[in-house]
């Protein structure tokens, strides 16, 4: 008698419910938004609880099968698409286990949306404030596996920074529990670090406990004109100064940024009378009601003095301060009609920012004749988005050919400034092998002999990471 | 020939500078502030850099000594005191690396003190908050070793979430170069959360680069008499609430305690026109210049007027703040006349204060006939130092024979409520068997296996955690 394939030792040991064949229930898992990345799979595990995870994640351990596990699918770095490794989704699990005000602390299960638990704090008047484009879809266990940043970081952390507790299920099928809602608990090594930012490499986290903040009740923004990024860093400075941490967006564009908006955008207008070379928009957010409107034009105003800003507009009310916003998010939108261009999402310390913007642009303008460069981004954090295009009318295939050269240029140049070439997208499979190249030899070992220590055959997100 | 002993052999390899035998030198190292412990050691190391760490670190693993590695000597659970093992002080690392005040960083090496990092904060018009009694003594390196808490968590955090880059000694000698000031960086496992809370036992700290804060501009302090914690718990979310998050310190006090403080520590007075049962320190920042000056009076009208709050007392002037923060902080030496105490150092969800400390003083009770319970402390962040006296006029040797089991059964209770027995102490050598009673074995298998993986012949700090 022939021994069963390992799947299908796997659909004998797990009940019917808990997977699928279905090509076509599997298809849209096997690609992202991006369409950089076609995987495959030999079948899809819909565990509905921990205990199914725990039951899935042990079967393919016995049986050697690699696991991928995706959340959301909304990971820009190919680091949720299997290719060839059973696919886990955590689509299944939605609860949302315990919202307890008094202790600000959220806990839901790991395929729970970022919006479903940014509403379920709303619900009991608390803010969960990590934000960004994808939050419909993105997960909480897909945001914690990649330790994902947002538009919320300078006065909230990362993610890493609003995580309590996580439950998460190890490589070899056992229940990691550790969902507590402590603010101190100094007992050994505070394991759940790992599994933030591991993209899945050390278990699937199956729920996590989440930090709630007070409703922020008022609220001021404004579009601000500079001569420079060093202008921009030292008002960073001053505004935080100025307002005692209620600093809560900084983010800075280049003049083309704002026109290519403006020209590919619809519905979008000039923020300032006259044009900068590079804008801030500059957001306050208090506690107290009408303290950051207060503030506002007191840090303004000091800056004008100081000569740090040219000119500056403040929002008259919500629609005017979207109007700002949209400027902002549609940088990436007003590159598209431009042609192809070289992407990166590097971070810096924020005193190094002017720097590598200066010498990014330097090493991108000499590797390609003409490209012009549209660096943007959350200042605050020292992440630049540095984006370079392809010059106007330019020849597409010689850019493309200029790329490796031109990107490996920007990312040496970030490292230099003791920075990193992946703020907050994470390496997944796209970015590990680039990613390598700059990692101490030291570090390198030491990410490897804990990758081991959990999961000696590397069965979990075999293709990530190093 | 005979071989050498290992620590002849250690002499001969390092150089002379970096060692030292004087009994008289390493005796003040071989025991604490409390007594407890009485160390031995056959040689204290003196590195004065990261080399010589290095070099100290590789003869050792060379030799097969193990190592105790000690800061400031200030910890409380004997962590810090070698059993025969080397002596490592990181005493002579004392570099002011790096301030940067556009980045909000400052780099130390790990024996700078915490006061001195404090000051080369306000050096440069910034904040590091971290701050407990014993920090002109205690180091950089053993907070981070210890992931310290103290009077500021609730608005800052643990040591935990002030961290930004670590430099660290591992077990073998080599160097994990993780000293960034970088915010946001995605590329692998956050290795410096390894060292941080491990006390000692993955390496030895040599430096680190530490998050910097603005200034506040605006402080308010009132002492507020209550009813119960149940009232204090709600007063902290209504003030959490008010302020957006503004609230600085939240201390809780039993009347008892204050009586105590009252009785036995001079120059102390009562805060309030009437006793209350329980007490709460509340302390309000802000940025705003006048902010928490306004938003004090609002809370508490608020409070009064949904009576969670029988009682207040807003501070006119520094002295009487100070005055207030004195009954809190004499709570321990305000106890001491009255005998031997079993003391506890616990943390439960925020929500779970007020259970807490109803079920463990019936439990203290039923344990120990007319001991009498004084709770205090940072209950803004849910840590008790939850300590029993013994019965006026007493029998000292039946207290102190029912230690064991009343001890134990605080603790079971902690346990019960999903909180820790120890919220910000750490193991030690004294804590960590009665933690293992408490940790799920999965969690203590993966505690092992983390250990063993970066140091598997355990020779760094080899007595304490799992």
């Amino acid at each position: 008698m022939e021994r069963p394939s390992p799947i299908a030792a796997l659909k004998a040991v797990l009940p019917e419910a808990v997977w699928t064949e279905d090509a076509d229930r599997i298809a849209p898992r096997l690609s992202e938004w991006r369409g950089r990345w076609r995987g495959e799979t030999p079948i899809m595990l819909l565990p509905r609880n921990t205990a199914e995870v725990s039951a899935c994640v042990r079967a393919c351990a016995e049986l050697g099968l690699p696991i991928t596990t995706q959340g959301g699918n909304t990971g820009l770095v190919g680091g949720q698409i299997p290719l060839g490794e059973v696919l886990l989704s955590t689509e299944r699990l939605t609860a949302v286990r315990q919202v307890s005000p008094l202790d600000d602390a959220l806990t839901v299960e790991s395929g729970v949306t970022l919006l479903q638990a940014q509403q379920a704090a709303a619900e009991v008047e608390r803010l969960f404030p990590l934000s960004l484009a994808a939050e419909g879809t993105a997960t909480v266990g897909g945001v914690i596996s990649t330790n994902a940043g947002g538009t919320a970081v300078l006065r909230y952390g990362v993610m890493r920074d609003l995580v309590l507790g996580i439950e998460a299920v190890l490589p070899d099928g056992r229940v990691f529990k550790g969902l507590r809602a402590l603010r101190k608990n100094n007992t050994g090594y505070d394991l759940k670090q790992l599994f933030i930012g591991a993209e899945g490499t050390l278990g699937v986290v199956t729920a996590a406990t989440l930090k709630l903040f007070p409703v922020m009740r008022s609220r001021a923004t404004a579009m601000v004109g500079l001569n420079d990024p060093e202008a921009a860093i030292r008002l960073l400075a001053l505004a935080k100064s100025e307002t005692g941490g209620g600093v809560d967006a900084f983010e800075l564009m280049k003049r083309i940024g704002i026109e290519l908006v403006l020209q590919h955008i619809p519905d979008t207008r000039e923020p300032l009378d006259r044009p900068s070379p590079w804008y801030v928009l500059l957001e306050l957010a208090s506690g107290e009601p009408g303290a950051a409107e207060a503030a506002l034009p007191r840090v303004l105003e000091r800056a004008l003095s100081e000569r740090l800003i040219l000119d500056a507009a403040i929002a008259q009310n919500a629609a005017q301060a979207a109007a700002f916003w949209r400027l902002r998010e549609e940088q990436s939108a007003g590159q598209k009609p431009e042609g192809p261009g070289w992407k990166h999402d590097v971070s810096v310390p924020v005193s190094q920012v002017a720097a590598f913007i200066d010498q990014a642009t330097a090493a991108a303008e000499s590797t390609c004749t003409g490209a012009r460069v549209s660096a943007f981004g959350h200042v605050g954090d020292g992440n630049i988005h540095f984006d370079v295009l392809m010059p106007s009318g330019g020849d597409r295939a010689a850019f493309e050919a200029a790329r490796e050269e031109g990107s490996r240029r920007i990312h040496d140049i970030a490292d230099q400034l003791s920075g990193s070439i992946s703020a907050e997208h994470g390496l997944g499979r796209l970015k590990t092998a680039e990613a390598a190249r700059y990692k101490d030899p030291v570090e390198l070992d030491l990410q490897r002999a804990v990758r081991a220590a959990l999961d000696p055959r590397r069965l979990m997100n075999p293709g990530v990471l190093f």
